[in-house]
């Protein structure tokens, strides 16, 4: 891939779950786990847009690729170029980095998937540095961590509430935690919460870190930076990363045959009226078992006509 | 089902995904549809579990039986009785009202059957009235609107980001909304302004009303409690409810064969190494398309040993 028109066009694709050529596809798994993954994560107006929007700007700086994927599940519409208002990446856009929105037009369903196969395309494309942001809602932001490299948790001072960011999950998936706005008052004791309770949480040999920074005044960006750039280097050096990518491959692989074993399984089951009859069954009192078995009689007759 | 101890114990075999007896199924899904589902979703730290504490206890006072189902699907463990910092009931526990937490023991998958199943043995227990209390993250506060008959969505003039809300797609899924802690600067602005939001979705005959409320110090309950009343007029006059009623059912039976065959599929292609396999393919550059092929031909094989 050449031009980032033609990236983008591959991404709209994917976003609509159209059939990839399987050309693209084997160039697009043959490049994967050179580029390095970064994903940002906490709650909604955090701050996430403007510390991905700085980040990257540094990294251009260096004169490397970045790419950018906005992935908002909760949009069923968000087309190339239309980011909606939660993203303001002013210095990024000013420095041609590329930026795109990821919807969940066509269903949630298979989301991870897609924001999964949208790096990859990114990474085809020469990416050094592709991050990831989520919204704040929902499943896909504990899912971050299964297509991030180095997943980066945002909070504030304000959001105070790091308890319901520890109940959301977001205590355990972090390798690094900032807290954002640390112009407001209480940062420095929401920074040391957030490191009594990820001393309770049991630790690989990475030292989780948790930073202060004021992305709008860009303070605190360099020393973000500089621990992604750590934590890169760690998994690099301890063969982590090897690891990540054989994972998210698999777990990819797993996830697509699932979705598509199911989408077929599903129509014979629609095409044949089995949902109606298993309901009607269901009213007469036959247990989950017996439509179980059932359902298994017809699926072995019906899977040979695929 | 006679005993409270019963009935706690049937939600812990739900919780667990253990088989349920047949009999007791047939049980629970003959008594559908007579009891009211409220549920409560909203931003973590609104006032839900004060909410739905108020409410319940004004439903014992005219002498009907209430359950509450706090919904987790952050928590890995919740146990019977052990409901967490989050879930502070006062007025229910004191009056005997079911108050159960359900977790992701045993993973996040089919929370949402999981508890709609809870809902069902709650029903056949006795209730009247069923409240779904969300803990205010995650796909599973949209879910929360295919279990209850009446959802609420909970905002307060503070989380200000109704916005968010919108984009988290609360927007779409309340039949009544609340905004507590209304004693706050702004309340009646935030009112104003989801009452707005509103207008601009595609509605039913179903008027969405914004209240205002002090879950607190009691005020505003009457008036909620007194909108849930109508919506249940609502729907039961319309026939909405038996519409509901069956479309649920519809949802929980496909999922529950998604999830079984696949559970016998994935056994089979890990008993087979066919992931590894599969992989390896990828790397050498199988295209996806040759891989879902020869899934099939396996599949094929495979299914008749079920």
């Amino acid at each position: 891939m050449n031009s980032k028109r033609e990236l983008s066009k591959l991404i709209t694709k994917i976003e609509n779950f159209e059939e990839l050529d399987s050309e693209i596809l084997k160039k697009i798994f043959e490049k994967e786990g050179r580029a390095h993954r970064i994903g940002f994560t906490g709650p909604p107006g955090v701050g996430k847009s403007t510390l991905t929007d700085k980040i990257a700007s540094l990294f251009v700086d260096e004169n490397k690729a970045i790419g950018i994927l906005a992935v908002d599940p909760t949009s069923p519409f968000t087309g190339g170029a239309i980011l909606g208002d939660r993203i303001r990446m002013e210095e990024s856009s000013k420095k041609g980095v590329f930026i795109r929105s990821l919807g969940s037009r066509g269903g949630i369903g298979g989301l991870s998937r897609r924001t999964y196969l949208s790096t990859l395309s990114m990474e085809a494309f020469g990416m050094d540095y592709i991050i990831i942001e989520t919204v704040g809602v929902g499943q896909v932001d504990l899912e971050i961590k299964f297509v991030a490299d180095t997943t980066i948790v945002v909070l504030t001072p304000e959001s105070g509430d790091y308890i319901q960011a520890m109940k959301a999950g977001l205590m355990e998936i972090g390798d690094i935690y900032v807290v954002n706005k640390c112009d407001r008052p209480g940062a420095e004791e929401i920074k040391r919460e957030i490191e009594f309770v990820l001393s309770f949480f049991p630790n690989s040999d990475w030292n989780k870190k948790v930073l202060l920074s004021n992305g709008l005044k860009g303070e605190g960006i360099q020393e973000l930076k500089r621990e992604i750039i750590n934590h890169k280097n760690y998994l690099e050096i301890t063969k982590k990363k090897e690891q990540i990518v054989k994972e998210r491959r698999k777990r990819f692989l797993i996830d697509f045959l699932r979705d598509e074993v199911w989408d077929q399984i599903e129509l014979l089951l629609v095409e044949n009226g089995l949902i109606e009859k298993f309901l009607a069954d269901i009213e007469f009192g036959k247990s989950l078992d017996e439509i179980r078995k059932d359902f298994y009689k017809f699926l072995k007759k019906g899977l040979n006509s695929l």
